[in-house]
């Protein structure tokens, strides 16, 4: 199976910790990396845990909060001075462009390739990149900004030939592809197989889906169903609903009902609270309701499965 | 002798690497600190060495490229978050204030607190802040944008009363101060007891003199004269002298001259060039010039003594 995975390079909410960057994760999809948000120290965190800065041409911003965004101004310049020459897609909130405008401004002479400015909707689920391997989708999240959560779904992928029946029927190589794509094959005396004695179906293309910073919040659930792996934030244990709520943040409890009423396979929790040294509590809280929770960790990478 | 440190955060050029932070240091006197450089990632260092966030409220730039300043939105952000309401004084290039207004800009409902700012001067010497326990002085470097150095000085102190000479003529309380400060002492008999017999000079004030990013450039070498501790960038070793001078830097060796005609006490090479994963050939550099050389290491302190 083509390696799918996503490392998380921060994991503490608006306050970092000595043990947890502010929020970015890459995902990677056979060795094609793309960057979710961009908390200070990203740049820092992607060398650390070896990631390719030179193969990233995608950067998608869920809202713009410092905490999800301060480490673009050092990651375009160390871009920069590392020689990029390539267009870098960024997908965020339009003001961002300003912000990073006033950046540019100041340290243009040193930027040789340009950012490309994808402003995001926040009103309807989107799909917002794609090529022959991934699409991506933005959807509405709720939180005192206007923010987005991202889904990265492989492209369907065409059925595999079945390596008996090619041997079988002598089926010449021009004829596979149309068989790959649908196509009954014709023997030389006339007898038709049909496609589907001669295939073997793909596998079911996964999905990784990002929801983050958001009060709980329902409407997200047909954009984020079936996920084969949730990150959904839980910046508080179950005992601070009332101020997770006064803040457009969810519960554990909450992130941990949303992976359930999804189906997702599989969740994982961050953004946690500078407050909990010891994140046990908020990982139990979620386990209780759905039991195949982990909590994301600086350096820890999981794969989409 | 009261605590006087300088604690290292980042001692990476312009490109960090994954065991060294961009540039920042925290200089203690008396359990007060202050910010030298906000390289991004400070926040995060500040917190990782366990210094008080809380208690700064000076922050001296010396020149506006990025990896020297890309902290401070995350700074100022995190000292918000975490309740601030006093004033925070910034000195450093005008256009900081610009770039610093553009993201208040966006993030202003969020902070509490006045940020001050403070022009540097980049034409001559300069006293820039001084209490009753520091002073701190600028003075013009040499980069390919208007960079100062910085010089942490203590306060001359007053002289220290001889506690036996305090028995012997039962000097009362009122009087103390007024020898302190320099007058004699006169008996009930009329006898004149001059100053000098009845204290004992104080310890030299210590000073701790910073100058990074610059080519070799001897007109820095009365602002440093006898410091200290000195901390001067070595962005490279001797054999990349050429390249050092076309980008304004400071080879090993170059920085040790500096150290040497200063007749500076100690030595602290820092801001190395990422090519460099040991920077052992740029200590030795220096040694062979300066015996009292040491390399910056991020999370090192050096008392300065």
């Amino acid at each position: 199976m083509i390696p799918f995975t996503v490392t998380i390079l921060g994991s503490s909410s608006a306050l970092p910790t000595s043990r947890r960057f502010p929020t970015s994760q890459v995902v990677t999809l056979n060795n094609q990396p793309y960057l979710i948000d961009c908390g200070e120290g990203t740049q820092i965190q992607l060398r650390k845990y070896k990631a390719r800065i030179g193969k990233l041409n995608q950067i998608f911003i869920s809202h713009l909060h410092g905490d999800h965004i301060f480490g673009l101004p050092g990651l375009l310049s160390t871009m920069s001075l590392l020689g990029r020459k390539t267009d870098l897609h960024i997908y965020a909130h339009s003001p961002l462009q300003e912000i990073l405008d006033c950046h540019t401004a100041f340290f243009r002479s040193e930027m040789d390739f340009r950012v490309v400015f994808h402003p995001l909707n926040f009103k309807r689920p989107q799909v917002i990149f794609e090529n022959k391997k991934i699409k991506v989708e933005s959807f509405p999240l709720k939180h005192r900004v206007p923010c987005c959560g991202f889904r990265f779904s492989e492209q369907p992928k065409l059925p595999h030939l079945r390596k008996d029946k090619l041997e079988e029927f002598d089926i010449p190589l021009k004829e596979r592809v149309k068989i790959k794509e649908g196509s009954d094959f014709t023997l030389p005396d006339g007898r038709i197989i049909p496609h589907k004695e001669l295939t073997l179906p793909a596998g079911k293309p996964r999905s990784y889906a990002f929801c983050t910073d958001t009060i709980y919040h329902e409407p997200a659930i047909d954009s984020i169903q079936g996920a084969d792996l949730l990150y959904h934030e839980a910046t508080f244990a179950n005992d601070m609903v009332d101020w997770a709520h006064k803040t457009y943040h969810s519960t554990a409890g909450e992130a941990a009902t949303m992976a359930q009423k999804a189906a997702a396979k599989k969740l994982i929790l961050g953004h946690f609270s500078a407050r909990y040294y010891d994140i046990e509590p908020i990982v139990n809280d979620a386990r209780s309701i759905f039991p195949e929770t982990y909590a994301a960790e600086d350096g820890a990478t999981f794969e989409i499965l």
